[in-house]
């Protein structure tokens, strides 16, 4: 069983976004409840106000702290005594930025989705407010809390791979493979730049795969050379993206975010091989990780099994074997921040372990690396920095 | 996302057993929590009564519902006019049967953990005790809750395999491999008579191999043929089964149970094959169902995705491609409960797609298929009824 | 390189059967020339003898050698100074025992397909001649020749896996799961008992699986306790076969053979467990052998890599990573054979490595396998004794 | 069974290196031999000729055809009558353009091994060779024999993947990740310029990687851009290649080719994605092709199954489910050419299915594709063409 907070409450959670019509909104729900730290409490859940209200009464928000806008909820939550302790932003691409720079100003602690901002300047923005007002920040790339993807990251900092040389991370799928007239057709705004703001395969889904390769590895890229295309006519946005990757370490890489893999469901994995071995995962199969020694035997790790790394082990609710899903990964990082918060609530430095969540900063670096390959593809692939 | 009750309110969550030390208790509460249906509100959490009210306290039961015995929950629940909904039952297998029957007297539903009980004399008595009441009564065989063990289930009812010659399902693990006094060794507990019932393989986990059989299939074994036997030396209990077995329906099997299979951490599985196709499906990989049609190719069967059963479909949480895994699986059973119970409570017919948990008489069937592979075992590998 | 045989000259390889419209006659001639050592000179190809010479000119066979019957083949190669050094009998089964008798008596080297004989007493004549002429007789398991199946034998007798426990064997395809009447119908003659013997599912495919395990385990089935049965109605043999075992020394098993798994196409697979690992092994994958140690984590083990037996590795002709299938599997049996021939010609003990093909006693007590679970099935399941 | 060549006799293969330290001629010995098309009738096998003429002795090659030299070959067996129908260049990278060119130009068909030459002028000139002298030449890029293999170019030829988009092809493994003072360092002379040519990863493998990307897709890479690195200090050549791609449909790709991807025995992969489906392949486990279609579910395709194209089944030696390999591959690759040089000796036309041998062409464009690569990389990444 996962440890209660000690707190002798739960956190209170508030949400922008994530309404009735919302996929992700609910995964943040599910996973905030997994580990019973968390009550929702507060909500502008909808841009449809009567929507937004009728949604809060359906997940248990009280009428009086069911808000019209985020600006609404902002003001009414730091009015109250039992205000929010968590603020997750749920809400389209192009709307981050504002809310998220609102809620930090006003004191809040918040977990946004990616990516972070849709430019730049607005992540730098956003970092240094940050950093001002000394808020806890999360950016909600929710892979990186799998048991095994934290094991991997374990055995990479203790030495278990040698110096990384090689690094190749995916994140493709074929959702967007079919055009406008078919059948299954992709929705549309998802497409759209005014929404999706410059960048479709490494704004959506791309920036998952660079940050779980710098989590894995503890190294950052530094430089991308990059072919961005559009393979679906009429799209304003690119739907396939190879990324060449140098790390700041020496490491090379390469990343693929693709939108029209064809038949592929979600193809999120990755591969890094160091001087002493490799490690290989898939996403899908997130309960088994494979380590390919130089002078041994391909081995699979699997879950909760002996000689795990804490990292790996200390959020672990049920025992080897049984299969863990993305609901547990993404509990993981509702469950470190959630320790977080408690510990700056009674004034206690934070369990090490849980300083796992997904930083500003990390939100911060997937912008620059998005900016950074539309610059290089718009060069004939030259090498462009990526560094913060 | 998982629609709501409608019932205005949570569902009132009560538990016997599953405290501080217990695995599968925690289990439970996860898995209630996850559709946001239940809330705990009492408990009889452990032997020891002041551990149990400590633990009560962490899980956020009132002090003046943390009671010290079933009896005095069974009393103190009963008189109030907000009594639990539902009463979990997580104690040690011996125990299953006393404390069901009190509960299911007194009028309350109840989910209890497997085997039911440890005689067939016992799960009669139970099954009857319940038809009388009327009260619901689920046993927890928790991996038929996977959406694709589901859909098996919803391919076979359409025919999709036509009529079902063979079926192969096994449970075997390796936890059970070492003897005493080697450094993994297992839990003496697990393998003493008077807590565990009459058999350890079969008892522990072969009844999750016989129902998955069942729930898939829509058939029941009626006769078996085993051969029994225990490995490491000093064992009271039989710690490998093989088990052939015969379906009403004329299809044959063959089901094993092992503690032995060593290297093996949780090797749930089952392959059925019809007149048409065959299908294959591992717990450890819960996520794909393998199709085998006669006349064409190997398919793999993702979960969520197009063309699948409501059956199947209709608990998703996460789109397609997005690891579900074993705490889903119990919520869906858990929340199958909550919707007959919440039909009750409002007067309405269930949903017929929510009256797939395991109930009593799968729970029974259990029973009396470990004693008929008993009775065979003893009878040099004759052919037994265990018809119900 | 596999290194010659060093005898100035290759192998006179003669054949009984495996025309034009046999399948396995082309399998033993290209096993037979992986290694270059042997030269097909001499044939009975075809019930039909112009068929049979004919085919004779299109495999190189000199016309005074392309017999058209098995007895004028013996009559013919008997007198020669340069007769066959082996037959390879490749006849229905019904054939066998009198083809294989015959070149016995006249005192020549025999490798035979299985079933060795349709009856117990023929297979028990046989290998009393065997002894008694001193021929070299092999029987054709051509699954025991994959190195890693190999490996797998040796590691069992190191010690690797502890005292064997628990083996279950299968060879279970979908190839006969189709009714006459449709358009996937298999051959009749398969199951013509005049053709095939008493058994189908046991006798064509049931004695590789039981060999399978004999040979890695390196112990013999005792006992069996079988329920033999034919789904598909107007069938004289058994389409499926699950069988019970106990060997000699204390392991107990099961055993699966059936040609109605549909959608199965070659299903032959085997896994073992001991008291301090298992090992698992699927002929569709030969590469990869399933290491799962009590107290460690689940390892491939690949073909021809560091650390395998001498067994395993010294008849490798591609280094490691590189795929290995059926004819390499059957060229290393037919280079055993050709090793300890060539060592009987020049008078010198044959190399232990060699003696690694299936020999008549092991087909013989393939024979008596059947006999044993045909007697048990029709004894309600009785254990019957099937030791030699 | 693979029908003979209609001949009246086998093809007289010669070799040119692949004597007893030579891995690569044997495997070239076993697949000529596999389908009974060939006899070795000559051959310099060792540039030591003593060692040479002793090896010829060993397989078999008369003594007066075991030449000192490869000059000494060409003169003397453009002498015979019954002069070599077929050579077979089995020496380092660096000596293949010199021997190979001398056949050519007295008249001799040849088959070569990879890379075709060290310079894109040598591969102009063979290719100019070649087609003045109307001899067939073939390279060994083995892989494109596997039956799937050819499966999935008949699937894009046939247009079931619709217009091919992104490919990414693969040949890494972990044999050059040690450094040279370790137990497992690799040998130096590959690493040597002057033996290897100007790159180690791109030219020892990266052009299988770009050969099967050619063939699947009938297609060929315009443009590349680069990033080669050596990872293990002191090496002349790179050790680990990423390429993006470019091709003259318009797919885009990416090609890596490593040595030091630690604990990979032999990771050549492809996957292919068009507008319908994609496709992928490992060599690892030859006898699976994924087929991932945009509205259906992944299904597994396995070799000389029902609706397979002529191309793919027209050389199957055994039926499916029973493993193939690398030899049967590489038999395929050698009996297309035996098809086509019979055709020719027979004054006939070859049957179109035996065309599918890679050509001289396909080589030479391995060269410029390896060329282009390492120009590319010393401007910094830039696209740069690699079209014949």
């Amino acid at each position: 069983m996962i440890p209660s907070l000690g707190l002798g409450r739960r956190l209170r959670l508030g949400m922008v976004g994530g309404g009735a019509t919302s996929l992700i909104g609910d995964s943040h729900r599910v996973a905030s409840r997994m580990d019973d730290r968390y009550a929702l409490v507060a909500g502008a859940f909808d841009i449809d106000p009567a929507q937004g209200r009728s949604f809060a009464a359906d997940v248990g928000v009280a009428p009086d702290r069911a808000y019209d806008t985020y600006q609404a909820m902002l003001e009414g939550e730091a009015k109250r005594d039992d205000r929010c302790d968590l603020v997750a932003i749920c809400t389209p691409n192009s709307t981050h930025y504002p809310i998220a720079r609102a809620f930090v100003e006003a004191g809040f602690s918040v977990v946004c989705e990616k990516p972070l901002t849709t430019s730049v300047a607005d992540a730098v923005a956003l970092v240094n407010a940050v950093k001002e007002r000394g808020v806890l920040f999360a950016v909600m790339y929710g892979y990186t809390g799998f048991p095994l993807v934290r094991e991997a990251r374990a055995m990479v900092a203790a030495g278990e791979l040698g110096t990384i040389r090689v690094v190749h991370t995916e994140f493709a799928h074929g959702g967007y493979a079919a055009a406008t007239a078919t059948g299954d057709a992709p929705p549309t705004w998802r497409l759209d730049p005014a929404i999706q703001g410059p960048s479709f395969a490494l704004g959506d889904i791309g920036t998952h795969a660079l940050f779980l390769a710098s989590y894995i590895t503890g190294q950052q890229a530094s430089e991308v050379a990059a072919d961005l295309h559009s393979f679906v006519p009429g799209r304003a946005l690119e739907d396939n993206a190879h990324v060449m990757l140098r790390f700041d370490s020496g490491a090379r890489g390469t990343l693929w975010a693709s939108g029209v893999a064809a038949g592929v469901i979600h193809g999120h994995r990755i591969r890094v091989f160091g001087e002493k071995a490799g490690l290989e995962w898939h996403q899908s199969r997130p309960n088994e990780l494979l380590l390919l020694p130089r002078t041994g035997r391909p081995t699979v790790i699997e879950r909760d099994t002996r000689g795990l790394s804490p990292l790996s082990l200390h959020r672990q609710r049920v025992g080897a074997g049984h299969a863990n899903g993305y609901f547990e990964s993404w509990a993981n990082i509702y469950s470190d921040i959630a320790d977080v918060l408690a510990a700056r609530l009674m004034g206690r430095a934070p369990e090490p372990l849980a300083l796992h969540f997904p930083t500003v900063l990390d939100g911060a670096r997937g912008v620059k690396f998005i900016d950074a390959a539309m610059a290089s593809a718009a060069r004939n692939g030259a090498w462009v920095s990526c560094a913060w």
